[in-house]
């Protein structure tokens, strides 16, 4: 099999990120491609652009998943664009294409994502102390049916560490 | 315009739902086709069923929007089927669909409806005391645009009667 | 089971429709109301519009499924609207809505939604001499699968007719 | 900008394909690796299969978009699976990720993905000579728009050459 490992990192778009945020995505993201897997993201601003910076730096390869139709539309730190087309209703498709899924703050389509991600029981790490909806879930489960545990993680080299080790698991 | 007020309601799938989710969704789908709305629902077990075989009793119309390539995969009670072969990514559509959304307690697909509506702007009460992760969410935001407040409401009238409301202002 | 019949009709959007388009969609439109049939169409311009006014006209019920994310884009003729935010991936929905397929002309779009119609092995009819890329294959197949026979029709009457006897054998 | 071209390849899957559809589409998969584009195909049997082959022995980069929501459903020349859950209805998203298309034969989901190129505005070269219903529309269109001609080409090599000049014009 020539398929790669691949890692989705979710985040606040350009709305709601902060210089914190991105600081922490692009250092997940020259983890990730150190580790020598793909990084997928949602292609667009905030968490996505700072998480293909970091991975670029790094060598690593990027895809972006956007809810646009026009590949032009991603940040220019995406080598493959999948232009949906679908609008936001794309956040289950990047839920899909994960091995692993590692969280950096974020929103109500952060937490979409999410619940897309424990439908489909997808490994899922979640930094610590970057506020926003999924915090209350961290070290525990979204719902009833205990799918996967959102693991709590204090930083980038601990969430990519972390999330490797539960996709090989 | 002929087109009529769809109002979607969402909560737990058969896994979860309670006797009391079930009477409670009925009732919404009795009042619902009382109102005149059309029923939207994602067209299978608990809730889903519950609701339309409410708003059928009742005499309504009723809309199922199902995972599913294969419109006989929903419930008896859906008038008309929309199979968009697309699993739970439906969730978006369900959302897209609504004029407003009423919320029967429910876990992580509900949720991702309810992240869907929120960053659609879609008018939201939810049934209190149903349990679930919409609980903590219930009368506040899910995140710091605060695009649409989740409305409490405590019965299925209540819950009618407030919706419309909202989406008539 | 409340589900009722769903009959498809597909053709030239604005652009491409010619009055004659329009009358037989119309004509198409009252005789699938007069059938107790719930109509699905595009939701949008040209022969959707007709077949939409016709089926309203005759006291039937009408379902748009629309390329976007606000109902207010469909037109005036929809009952229930369904706002798929997809673009023109919205067309796969379409045909798999269908219970069976009523062609009358179109082009590209048409054509896609015939394609998505033939791989689900839907019932389809199409009227002759309406031009399009569909003309091809009337009487005949799209592939070498020989999935469902394309059957040529006259008129809107003839076309309900057969498309009700083929969805009922 | 970090993004690659992206190059997609469409014919028939495992159904229909012949060891001539198969020589050539891992030709052209060969010229796409060399030319540093990425290739995009619908990750499963047949032409995708072959063009991806291809593309690996040629050390190029290789995506694929598949129907299931499982990773493990494409075949094993994909460095990268975008698993849609979305069923056929995938194939315009394929055409929406191209940056030109290149058709190797195919029946009723090529044309699918031909007609969403077309309407898309995608340049595409077809190989002449491979059957299906593609045949028809080479060195012609779709439809009435004139959106986009489909180019003939001979064989492999002219495909690719071809695809580029029209990408970058």
């Amino acid at each position: 099999m020539a398929k790669k490992r691949q890692i989705l990192v979710i985040g606040h778009n350009t709305n709601g990120c902060t210089p914190e945020h991105e600081k922490v995505a692009y250092d997940v993201g020259v983890e990730i491609a150190k580790s020598d897997s793909v990084l997928i993201t949602g292609g667009l601003g905030g968490v996505m652009t700072a998480a293909a910076h970091g991975a670029k730096d790094a060598g690593g390869l990027t895809v972006g998943i956007i809810p646009q139709a026009d590949a032009s539309e991603a940040n220019e730190y995406c080598d493959i664009v999948i232009p949906t087309g679908m609008g936001l209703t794309r956040d289950f498709l990047n839920a899909l294409t994960a091995d692993g899924v590692i969280i950096v703050g974020g929103g109500s389509g952060t937490l979409s994502e999410t619940c897309a991600a424990y439908m489909n029981k997808k490994p899922m790490v979640a930094i610590r102390n970057q506020n926003g909806p999924i915090e209350k879930y961290i070290d525990g489960f979204i719902d009833h049916r205990k799918n996967v545990k959102i693991i709590g993680v204090d930083d980038a080299k601990e969430a990519v560490k972390t999330i490797l080790e539960l996709i090989t698991a």
